[in-house]
């Protein structure tokens, strides 16, 4: 048994977790294949979101084909042309092609099973007995969830392990990294803004001018709003969420081989047994294999005993994965310390930061809660202030979003402490890999509320009852409160990880220069806030980005919503049986709006985010760029937050005031707080989601492209 | 003459510019004195706006004088317990107080002058010939700013010029300048939250719900909001700007003694002939001594070439002072450099510095004039998304707020780069002096704004004619104009002033370790980035602190004009007489409510803002407090710029609608246009402007305080 725990053995529990994995995605599958998609009328609209999605998606595919083949193409002639020996330039090339098409193919495998359950969960919660019926539906609707939770976590982990097994070299993991990244960046931005052109130009014409309940299939955006669910929040989440994992496990890696190697980054082949460095590298690894066990039988544990409350099944299934990870680590951590004396204390410190991050990211999400719980006074104070009118709903909701960044900011500030006291920057990297531990479980319970969402919209327009609408409605209810307490762990990790990037970056500067010159280089003594104004200017510049990025993001969704609301209009003008229920809208110019609008506008930010670091590293040189990149974070974090929370606290105070408070709906308050919900929609799931994966793609953009930035002037730019 | 020009000489000159400024200055005020305050109607208005104006200055001042009383005991206390010997207790103290009256004082002067001008600029304008109106009533407004630019810069330049002439002491002005940022502190948050709340509530309530016009005698909220309009933006404006005039004076100094003096401050008494490093520290009064002379000739070219348009003629006297700052600054300097062989490079670099950042400074008001001018694509496209409803208004201005940092965080770093380039960290802190060298006019121009608006709200509610009310819109608008271009100069200046002193307070800290230890600190190599994780944790939690700031700051607003709204629907519903103008609405149940409001919300953002950098430097140390300054100049800059410019945007789209455009008063896009207007309100001209305040009371009292955290641990802090 213990010689499983040991050495090169330990790697082989990362294959056995993704080997079960893949298992258990299938055993999902299955489960979601043999439920009935329900009546006519369903199976049809299902049809048309189907169709809508995967239309969207083989055209976002194919923009991206042709960008992941200039990339690689680019790649290739500065790792060709540049003469670093530490990676063989194929192998980042194909790391890099492996990368993007592992996310992509998971998001969209993830997806299809997604748009199956949705049907599928409304027809199950169809049930005489409406007890029975949240059961049932429950559970078609979690294990869909639980495939993409499980499948986007076998397809990263596995990748990572595979290359990491047969190559033994960081860079590798960087490339796939990456190619993970470009997908995400797109994936996100581009559902992101589909999304939310749906959703909103729904709410202004359909909500407010005319009355119509959510999801009514008169409403011409409709369907294209439950696309944007799938493609945006199951599809654009799930990239997201590979994105931020993998670069976690690659920035603890990096900073394993080089903390732990004297210094210099091996590129070592066929790894046969470990060396200290590639110990601590794998640790990140062997970690994240206990998470994926946890999580599995977390699910598991949830299926058997599943309760009467969804929302406590699906927060049980996070808790318990948890607790299962603290004690599969343990073992393993136990096994390994065993076999590795010298390491023993290294070990176990890896343990504990892990922990830490796991659960500080548990607490960050807790305490972010308060601000978008229906129950707590932030809530509360934006449905009372919509009693005022339009901008006090909205001065409330803002003011609200801007306190909530306090919390996290100083949890995040105390988890890099004690992180840092207990194993340096590795122990950063670790707390970051602890908190994206049970990342099947977060995908799943993030991919849960999309279904089950479009569960409600097709039960409304397959004619089901209003009780069973209600059911759906219930489900829903569910995933956002799930959703609360994992946000905290993905936004937690994703400012940890850049930071962590960002030591891995400046780790990987010095040796790239010490491999060129022979000299150890001394970029970190140029990271002097006082003594090098160029810090100072890197950090300004990357502030600016965030803030760029998501003008253009929100702009690019109320600049669609505008097009769509005055097609949902000309729609109702022309053919006034459309809202009688006598003629059918057209769904189709509305899906056809968002997609070409998406697209068009996810290039520029796109851009923006892959150009401006290699600007910045060729002009100012890599400390400054450093410096770039921690600006970005410190704004990205401050922003995400702001924008997340406020979107959440005015979506709920809207459904509170729905519920029936200050007058319910059709008053003032009513109406103010639909504008709040709609300011709100671009902020929580377009702008703040986007900007966690635009800091990880700014920082696996400035360590690929490090070979050009050391080519010019040895690593000081043009003008630094 | 060219002895006038050299050596002590030329500090002679800046004590003849305050002293020509102080007459220039009651030349102003004779010019307002004579001019007839109209009607009996305008003169009691007038009477109410006073009447409220001082009360709520004087409570605040009552509150102030506390908080300056309790503070001068604790620096007693820090300065009389440690055992420092660079600057006596008494003078620090001393200066404190001084630094506080001298602020306060200008303040309530300017202000009173301001008051006296609003009726008075209303009956000028009141002429049969309309051009003559407008010339009329010009003068009399400009000359009522211009009193208040004169005071505050005379106030400032002097006392800083008095305790350097006497004393010789950096740290004399850095008590004075701290006092000048008490006051500031409260004066633009109380202000800003008073003018607000009843600005907020009078248009939700009068124009939203009953349609009336701005200013109409029957709202009872107009008179609180022209009260606001003399606390907020002329007491609050001028506290404000002469608190970075004089902290961008201290900080230039205070780097000029630790750059050019072998590295340490000295302590000298009675200035009698200047040494390089005094006359370097010298240099910052000798340049502003030159801008406030190109001030005062601007304003008298100004008057005595009146054009026909009001908006060309603040402009052109922005653009003459800074021509003529350039010229009689370039006289000085080779008079300076002529006598001074030795360091004539440094005085001409000085200069070249200056100029630099004044003329940055218009750069950059000009290029974000882009973002609020009515006749560019932004504000026209937020007029244009107003037909969609409330939320897209919203989010179209809040993406063209987010995008307006760009332009301006590139300038910054520009000016930065080339600054340093030219003369180190000095040079950064000269180009700050340079952007406020002509404070003097920017200060005149931007009081200029509150007498016009107020002297329209006064001839509305003294019934003169709409052809004088329309001829105030004319002079209200010029008003707008010409602030648009001395904002980026105030912005420009709050960003280079806390970056300089960011510089000077670890120059400080080093001296006064050396002081204690005899040995030359370190603290300067502590503040890597990668090196230390306490600079990245200290710069997370300084960015934190403006966005919580501003969350309680507009949060305040909130609070109280959800007060107030409900109290004028209370005296519409009560009395309905008011509505049909037969009986007069209370005013004074509004005043009251924004006084207090005003007073309660500003004491926790103010204590906030002092505790916060005394909590991080006991606990972290000297270094994690610099970078906590240093984050919270990154976020500060940031959302400086979107609220102000995002508000500054709503406001001008809501214009152009009621302009006619998108059919005008009455639609939904106008009544969109409204809620931006309102959300914008107190970011614009609450949190926006002080945040600038903010940041630059972190940067005063750190370096104030440094005793105490150089008491802990030689600076390094209980934990750190």
């Amino acid at each position: 048994m213990l010689e499983i725990l040991t050495s090169v053995g330990s790697l082989w529990i990362v294959f056995v977790a993704v080997i079960v994995s893949i298992l258990g995605a299938f055993f999902c599958k299955k489960f979601v294949d043999q439920a009935s998609p329900g009546n006519d009328d369903m199976v049809r609209v299902q049809g048309y979101i189907k169709q809508g999605a995967n239309a969207f998606l083989k055209r976002q595919y194919t923009t991206l084909g042709i960008f992941v083949i200039v990339v690689a193409v680019l790649l290739g002639l500065i790792y060709g042309l540049s003469d670093i020996t530490h990676v063989a330039t194929w192998l980042v090339v194909f790391a890099y092609i492996v990368g993007s098409g592992a996310s992509a193919w998971a998001g969209w495998f993830g997806m299809r099973i997604g748009v199956d359950a949705n049907a599928k969960t409304a027809w199950a919660a169809n049930k005489e007995d409406t007890e029975k019926g949240l059961d049932d539906g429950f559970n078609v609707s979690f294990f869909g969830g639980c495939f993409m939770g499980l499948i986007v976590t076998a397809a990263a982990l596995g990748g990572v392990w595979a290359l990491f097994f047969f190559t033994g070299n960081p860079h590798a993991i960087l490339g796939f990294s990456f190619g993970a990244s470009s997908i995400a960046l797109f994936a996100k931005a581009g559902g992101g803004i589909y999304t939310k052109t749906a959703d909103v130009a729904a709410d202004i014409v359909g909500k407010i001018e005319q009355s119509l309940p959510e999801d009514d299939p008169r409403n011409p955006a409709a369907i294209a709003d439950n696309v944007g669910d799938n493609v945006g929040d199951i599809a654009g989440m799930g990239a997201d969420l590979f994105d931020s994992y993998v670069a976690s496990i690659f920035a603890a890696m990096l900073l394993g081989f080089a903390v732990f190697s004297s210094g210099v980054i091996p590129s070592n082949g066929h790894i046969l047994s470990l060396s200290d460095g590639q110990l601590m590298a794998a640790l990140p690894l062997i970690e994240n294999g206990a998470g994926l066990f946890a999580s599995i039988i977390g699910i598991y544990l949830v299926f058997r005993t599943a309760t009467k409350d969804p929302s406590d099944a699906l927060n049980n299934g996070t808790y318990l994965a948890t607790v299962l990870f603290a004690l599969i680590a343990a073992i393993i951590s136990w096994g390994l310390a065993a076999t590795n004396d010298e390491m023993a204390g290294q070990i176990w410190a890896a343990y504990w930061t892990s922990l830490l991050g796991l659960i500080s990211g548990l607490v960050i999400g807790l305490t972010t809660d308060y601000y978008t719980d229906d129950r707590r006074k932030p809530v509360r104070a934006i449905a009372a202030s919509s009693e005022q009118g339009h901008a006090l709903n909205i001065l409330t909701g803002f003011s609200y979003g801007l306190m909530s960044i306090g919390p996290p900011v100083i949890g995040i500030a105390i988890s890099m402490y004690v992180a840092y006291e207990i194993q340096g920057i590795y122990g950063i990297a670790m707390a970051s890999n602890g908190m994206l531990a049970i990342v099947a479980t977060i995908v799943g319970n993030d991919a849960y509320g999309p279904i089950v969402d479009n569960a409600r919209g097709i039960a409304e327009q397959g004619g089901l009852d209003e009780e069973v609408i209600r059911t759906c409605d219930r489900l829903d209810s569910a995933g956002n409160t799930a959703k609360a307490i994992t946000k905290g762990l993905s936004i937690g990790a994703a400012a940890l990880t850049v930071l962590a990037l960002l030591y891995s970056y400046v780790e990987d500067a010095e040796n790239q220069l010490f491999e060129k010159t022979g000299t150890l280089g001394s970029f970190v003594d140029e990271f002097n806030i006082i003594d090098n104004p160029l810090i100072l200017i890197g950090l300004i510049l990357g502030v600016m980005i965030p803030c760029v990025y998501s003008a253009i993001l929100i702009f690019g969704v109320d600049k669609n919503a505008q097009i769509m609301v005055k097609e949902i209009r000309r729609q109702f003008k022309e053919d006034p049986g459309i809202l009688k229920g006598e003629s059918d809208a057209d769904f189709n110019k509305c899906i056809d709006i968002a997609t070409r609008g998406a697209l068009k506008e996810l290039t520029v930010p796109s851009l923006l985010s892959l150009i401006s670091p290699v600007i910045v590293g060729v002009l100012f040189g890599i400390p400054t760029l450093g410096a770039f990149l921690a600006g970005s974070i410190l704004s990205g974090f401050v922003f995400a937050l702001l924008m997340s929370n406020a979107g959440g606290a005015w979506d709920n105070a809207k459904k509170f005031i729905e519920d029936g408070n200050y007058g319910g709906k059709g008053t003032l308050a009513h109406s103010a707080s639909i504008t709040g919900d709609t300011v709100g929609d671009p902020f929580k799931d377009t702008a703040g989601p986007s900007i966690n994966t635009l800091i990880c793609v700014l920082s696996l953009a400035s360590e690929i492209f490090l070979p050009l930035f050391i080519a010019v002037n040895d690593g000081m730019g043009l003008i630094g």
